[in-house]
């Protein structure tokens, strides 16, 4: 299972319609993936460590699919249509990422994803110490 | 709910021991934080927006506490030796957000958190066109 995070930064004098995004902007990216997208979770900003209010990221959201294949067939067709509707609810410009789910939700049984996808080429579960570049 | 996002940024030459970071960090926050740990998720970089290798964050985990106030009071007395294991799996300093957990799983129903929390003072749901600050 991979994960596309959407990470929307705090910006001193950046607005963010919370509401939109939850209500209008959410649904839309739901209803043209279709059953590509397993499901999405939305966070809103509290603070950083130290408790400054709203933290590095006033908003994201996390998009679940079975492979990155799967989210670029379903969301690709519809980039155009959905990342033009940023507009009403932000003037920040979001930080994507892709991400291999390695655990899912340790609280749940059998959840705990394969260490391997089509993007994670040549590495193994014992790899350890890698370079990151 | 809130989530505790803890993001290990990309950094050229910089290392990360996924396997560690899955079978011993994980389950020794888990150890410590006890039952106000609901669950938690582990996600790997893979690319950021254009495919490019591992993306903005070479690692992230998500804490889901039922509050921020049960967050500080079971991950506060053990901070020391949780962040003391952080360099046996990794030279990056990881950025810290707490966020509200605004939709936990849209596949789930009923599962929508109330948008108010013991951080989130003065606010509505209804209130939009946020100035972020």
């Amino acid at each position: 299972m991979i994960k596309v995070s959407v990470m929307y930064s705090n910006k001193p004098e950046g607005w963010f319609d919370h509401e939109y995004y939850r209500s209008k902007h959410l649904p839309l990216i739901k209803s043209r993936m279709g059953a590509a997208l397993k499901y999405y979770t939305i966070d809103k900003g509290l603070a950083d460590k130290d408790g400054k209010s709203p933290g590095a990221y006033v908003a994201m959201c996390h998009l679940l699919c079975d492979s990155v294949d799967e989210y670029r067939s379903s969301f690709g067709p519809h980039a155009r249509e959905i990342d033009g509707d940023i507009r009403n609810f932000t003037d920040v410009t979001p930080t994507v990422q892709i991400s291999e789910v390695v655990v899912e939700n340790s609280a749940k049984g059998g959840t705990e994803a394969p260490h391997r996808n089509s993007m994670d080429r040549g590495s193994s579960p014992q790899q350890s110490d890698q370079v990151i570049r």
